[in-house]
């Protein structure tokens, strides 16, 4: 076996990311030095960040043209040459947009025998719900009776923040694109409303939706979705900053302004910037918390499987136009 | 004694408050209805949000055309009709800008016996100092080492945050108009640095002063002064908000945006609203705390002194438009 099929970025997008982007190519298999794993990519997390990536201005690093695409994996190790694993091992690594990688162990990480669905260590048990569970639970504290909203309701992130903050007595009000997005937030995802972002004006649903106000704003946007939202805080609310969608096509200039300071003054806001990356270290605390309610079909996510690497640019193409439903990865071939 | 002098807002300002905006009339001294009680004012505070009231906006309430000025006061009763207060009692009330004022008891606060300057009671142990003290030792809760920056640094509220940012080991870079306030801060109120806001790039030297970031902002600004500072933000930073003095002369339209999210994010910091009205049930724990320090004199604010009501106006105008240096206080004819 030589060939190691992998996606590079073939040109920089000037502005909408489009599958022409992307090409699959036929690379050679990695040669595996000393310290060094060789794994077998399984599954292929798509993320909205990756946008940034290849914009090259994320703080994980940048993706330039030539270069195979950067992803986490759930991946098998197939050889070693670090003490630390064994072939046949199930791990968590930067495998990127390939077949075969080869990774250094101290980058790579076990995954918890117990999890019965691998990709939901991409999903739920993953990044996505890392970034929900510490954006709620450690940094927002959300109490019972909280108005809680979040937007992109049925993505990997927000189907996490939805279901814990209704384990916590919460009220909470999605935003998604669609009204079968919508539905599946309030009848999947238990949602106590879910407001169409394509119908009406959002800043009189939010009015309809959150009479009191909103206590939790978790925002993955950005520009008028925030600040429509911070407008609507109740009194000591906590808006929590992780991402920028809204942002993502930009390809210069000034970074997009944030909400006005006169909502966070009136409302004696706390707005926090959160990056899980920070969070790794009590990645097992997440787990130990949530694998019992994933078990116990509490904590649920809709999975949107794209078959194939050849097909994985078009992915992430629908994911930043709004058109993915649910937690999308890539099953590799 | 049958004349009450008043100063009345004679027209609302459309952009910047001039002294004609303004008249001192001769007005009919208050009846003092039961469980009221008839002060004679001595010391009136003036401060930034006044601007916000004569545009009817300020969350305390506005003053249309007509109207007495509303405002703090240092006062004496001289005569009552409650059982709380006595004649002769030096008391701290929303006396207004005139020279007597029949106000309800439950509205009048006693001051402090062993103050010993009165004046004081409005600046560094009155409401800008609780601002301060809220903001930076409550809210910020500053460690040594930190690097603190204030605009306004001769101001009321700045000058109580250097010299409290100083006494917890902090480093303070301040911002002012002018050298010769610039001076002040560093000699008298002890800031490391003061950058003058007319000479030269604010960001550059900013970058110059915060080698390492900012790990406190507290703003009393808004606008291009508060990005500029998050753009410089330490990582796990904190952001107190409580003014916007930038955007006081605004008429309409929707409020000034905020920082952008971007820096929120990379640094990790948390941006917190302050309105020092929500800590008037912890005023004696921080005049306890602030007290022995003005007696030691490492607590100590400049102060314009305005004699008499009819420079009041001029007073509101100078201090608004940055012309003012320290806390400006009138002292009633």
């Amino acid at each position: 076996m030589t060939i190691n099929k992998q996606v590079i970025l073939k040109q920089t997008p000037e502005n909408k990311p489009a599958a022409e982007h992307f090409s699959c190519i036929e690379g050679p298999m990695p040669a595996l030095a000393d310290g060094q794993v060789l794994v077998r990519n399984l599954w292929l997390s798509i993320d909205p960040y990756m946008r940034s990536q290849i914009s090259g201005r994320h703080m994980s690093g940048g993706v330039s043209p030539g270069d195979v695409m950067i992803g986490e994996t759930i991946a098998e190790v197939v050889s070693s040459k670090s003490d630390k694993f064994s072939v046949g091992e199930k791990v968590r690594c930067k495998g990127g947009w390939q077949q075969y990688a080869a990774i250094d162990a101290g980058t790579v990480n076990k995954v918890p025998a117990n999890v019965k669905h691998l990709p939901h260590l991409l999903s739920i048990l993953g990044m996505p719900g890392l970034t929900a569970y510490a954006g709620l639970i450690w940094k927002a504290q959300p109490k019972a009776g909280d108005t809680v909203v979040i937007a992109a309701a049925t993505g990997a992130v927000a189907s996490s923040v939805i279901q814990l903050a209704k384990s916590r007595g919460c009220r909470v009000v999605g935003i998604a694109g669609g009204q079968h997005k919508c539905d599946f937030a309030t009848s999947v995802l238990g949602a106590d409303a879910c407001i169409d972002r394509h119908q009406g004006d959002l800043g009189e649903q939010l009015d309809k939706h959150c009479p009191d106000g909103i206590d939790i704003y978790f925002d993955l946007v950005g520009c008028e979705m925030l600040d429509t939202c911070c407008e609507r805080l109740a009194i000591g609310a906590r808006v929590i900053l992780c991402g920028l969608s809204a942002d993502y096509n930009r390809t210069g200039g000034a970074p997009p302004a944030g909400p006005s300071p006169v909502y966070i003054i009136k409302s004696r806001a706390t707005v926090m910037g959160l990056v899980v990356f920070d969070y790794e270290t009590r990645r097992n605390e997440f787990i130990d918390a949530c694998l019992p309610l994933v078990d116990a079909e509490q904590l649920t996510v809709k999975e949107q499987v794209i078959d194939g690497l050849a097909l994985a640019g078009q992915g992430l193409v629908d994911l930043l136009a709004g058109d993915a439903f649910g937690k999308v990865v890539v099953k590799i071939d």
